[in-house]
């Protein structure tokens, strides 16, 4: 155990801007790794420092990748974009304050006091973790709500849940290309509720979205409330301290300045050469020996504090979306990514730590340990409070998990605050970014989110020329499959028949064989 | 394109009497291997049968594994344990009831109107899930409420969302052994609250417990409402119908019939030893395909459907406390398990769908297809809705999957009411049953568990010294660790230290290096 201890203070890694530290120590890397690694931690810096500066980072989609000018606009790499931040900032920080003060205000209601937030992915994780880790109903400004899905079912639960409040609902559109068809679907559905109650949905409305973009001109054509903008250089999942994440968090109340000054510091901390003080290279060269850069184990998130449960969910895209890669940056194949999952601590460890304990070694698990406990001081035994408790659990587990073989690496943070938030939020996009270049993939496109996009627009035009051949005799998906001039797609046929059918529109007798069923116009 | 609909039509495995499906033509398996796996499936048949008999089907606790006998009491082992149900769902029934109409009131109030369950794994995962996926706030009888964590910070959080309803809440205290930290953490908590806002705690608490336990005792001492059984054979994680998921569900409103009625009807279906026909044991089958029988593929679970968001939760803890184990039942190490992770879509498709696609191959995905989309019936484009699009995006991507190689497996439903959640519940109890039988291990007991809790206990006590080795005068963390009698344990002893100098129970005077660190008395 006295080499524990050796190697925890030798490895330890601090930041005291933050009070956050990194301790790498119970990843069993050997005394030779830092070294090993130095030639290729440099290309790393040497690559994220050219993309702050402005070159074309993301070569696939020929962009460049700015969010770390977004906390410190003095990095930008033009007077231009410098400005096009500042301005955007002003503008939420006028806008929140002038929705506070009732200065802008519903027609129908004194004030606004909830937020419809309708966006997916980049436009709600980073959203939805924020307002939960830093939200507090007694102190909030507004109430939040999000629709993150296409969910006709969900999206009526969401606004069933605002029923009667409509009036004073304000929504935020968010969708940087302005065509998501689930922020679009969710949009439509909204729209249709304000109306049902009576209301103008453009006076309820502000769009985020790149300027000139479908929605923007929307927004635009129909008089929304406002709209700000969203810019082709950040990318949905590095959106969070863009008007994204900044506008719904400034609305409900949540200290803005303090995201962006926790991500700056982060920033800061994280830009030296000097890896063994750099938390974002240590994290990356972690995760390099955990899954011999090639994905070979699973990230387990595991905050011990309810306030961060979501950030594994954040990480999630921020992590597989960005690494998940096919080809390397020559194009070779590579089929990259590194799978996240984890809720919190110790919740998990009555779920799934059984299997992290005993079972299969496929991950390492990525603890952050929360220093003061917060909530009521209540002695549960003598001399110890229910946070004495939760810390002791994630020591024990990682003391546990250690002690069978399996690593851990951990990252200590005094508290969940806004500081604190902006931080841990800007490591792991750096981290992120390093390792992207240690492994040699473009971090910034997602390729297979178009094209999934693409081959469920193919889904819905089958599905409306199956609806066309549709008839009033008995006809088998093989039949519709041909007179909808898909022959070749007999299963997707007749799984849309099935939930056309379960939808009333499409009749349809139930054989054994699903080639027997037929299909009826109802 | 028409292999696929020939072998969909030819492995597509329906439980007409629940409308459901499971689809595993999307897997790889080769023609001969239900013929190469049906040996094994016969011992998991056989073993499943006696299990169903009341065998001793945990060995290592000694334990009957009875949660089949919950749903079809009349298939108890004796007319006890046949009794024992029946009375305890009798008492679930009145009780709620009296709560709904009345009769049972809180004494400063006319009646309860919210629910605060207080529990964690298997008392709370099962809860929230059913809650969440059943629940709808325009129709609930009572509003509920979840404590599932030592988090002080979390658990303010929560009684602070029921400041001024207290007067109105019932606590439901959940936890077989009666024993739980965590669990009586919170109560201690919730407790204290009642006590603050001048109320008696025992007069708004009912326990769910074993007799004769801790808890039990306590509720008995105090005169609580009342006190619910939980029986010895009956685990944790497979305890969602029993008194642990369906008194809060009854108090809620949800028909708890229908979850029994679901829960039964698919347990009668995957009783069946015609192994195509059964869709538990295609699923156990398809596990072992996918993993190899040795968790090498991870299990994404992606319902497209909102209320379905917290089964992979669920499944979290079923399917990996079930089968992360160490050791095989002959005790040879094999370190088994199948992770599991996943929240819907097509949110998760803006998420992590990306690495899904195009990285790495660890994984296959349990797609949950509901037919029935549900909410406002608005038309998007001419001709489809938000629910074409929902159900089109996952046809979209388990298209997509399949011809980049990744396998899938499709379960369809008709819609998300009480008896699928049943079905669904027990669909997955079986196939973790199976799936133990197949790889040789004891799906019942969870032994990491049991050390974890130890190893906690461990670190408090050595809280406790450290904390009276504290003085005037500063002393490093080795001195306090040597005065504690813990020399070996230094970086614990200066974790731990770092904790109460953040909690205000300890000074420290922070350096470079956590050795030269020191601390006092505050």
């Amino acid at each position: 155990m006295t080499d524990t201890w050796k190697r925890y203070r030798e490895l330890l890694c601090s930041v005291p801007s933050l009070g956050l530290t990194l301790d790498p120590s119970r990843m069993r890397f050997g005394a030779g790794f830092f070294d090993e690694t130095a030639r290729d931690m440099d290309r790393a810096y040497t690559a994220m420092e050219d993309l702050e500066k402005g070159a074309i980072a993301n070569p696939d989609e020929k962009r460049m990748v700015g969010h770390y000018w977004l906390r410190d606009p003095a990095r930008a790499p033009s007077p231009e974009i410098r400005s096009q931040i500042e301005r955007a900032l002003e503008q939420i920080r006028s806008f929140s304050m002038g929705v506070h003060e009732g200065r802008i205000r519903p027609p129908n209601a004194p004030r606004f006091t909830q937020v419809l937030v309708i966006g997916i992915g980049g436009s709600a994780l980073g959203p939805l973790f924020v307002a939960d880790a830093l939200g507090d109903r007694a102190r909030d400004r507004m109430r939040i709500h999000f629709i993150d899905n296409t969910d006709p079912d969900g999206i009526d639960r969401v606004l069933s849940g605002l029923s009667g409040k409509l009036p004073e609902t304000l929504a935020i559109v968010t969708s940087k290309s302005g065509g998501t068809p689930e922020t679009r679907n969710g949009m439509i559905h909204a729209a249709a509720a304000y109306r049902a109650a009576g209301l103008q949905f453009p006076a309820h409305a502000v769009a985020i979205t790149m300027e000139g973009s479908r929605m923007d001109e929307l927004a635009r054509s129909e008089g929304w409330l406002e709209r700000f903008p969203m810019f082709d250089w950040v990318g949905g999942r590095t959106s969070e301290l863009s008007g994204v994440g900044l506008l719904p968090a400034a609305l409900q109340g949540i200290d803005i300045e303090g995201l962006l000054a926790g991500a700056k510091a982060c920033d800061e901390a994280t830009r030296s050469r000097d890896t063994r003080s750099n938390p974002a290279a240590v994290l990356a060269l972690v995760w390099l020996h955990a899954t011999g850069g090639k994905g070979e184990k699973d990230m387990v998130v595991l905050p011990y504090k309810d306030r961060l449960v979501l950030f594994s969910k954040y990480l999630q895209q921020l992590v597989m979306e960005s690494l998940g890669k096919r080809l390397d940056l020559q194009g070779r194949r590579v089929d990259q990514g590194i799978a996240v999952y984890g809720n919190k601590g110790s919740t998990d460890q009555h779920a799934y730590v059984q299997q992290l304990r005993d079972g299969v070694n496929n991950f390492f698990v990525t603890f952050i340990r929360v220093l003061e406990s917060g909530g009521a001081a209540i002695e549960i035994d003598p001399g110890i409070t229910a946070g004495d408790y939760l810390h002791g659990f994630l020591l024990g587990t990682r003391e546990a998990l250690y002690g069978n073989d399996r690593e851990s690496v951990t990252i200590t943070v005094p508290r969940v605050d806004a500081r604190v938030v902006g931080a841990l939020i800007a490591l792991f996009e750096r981290a992120v970014g390093f390792y992207a270049t240690l492994v040699g993939i473009n971090a910034y496109h997602q390729p297979g989110v178009e094209a999934g996009k693409k081959a469920a627009a193919e889904v819905l035009d089958l599905e409306l020329r199956v609806l066309k051949a549709l008839g009033a005799s008995p006809r088998t998906a093989e039949d519709l499959a041909s007179a909808a001039g898909a022959a070749d797609s007999m299963e997707l046929v007749y799984l849309l028949l099935e939930h056309l059918a379960a939808n009333g529109r499409a009749k349809m007798a139930l054989k054994k064989d699903p080639a027997e069923t037929t299909f009826t116009r109802p």
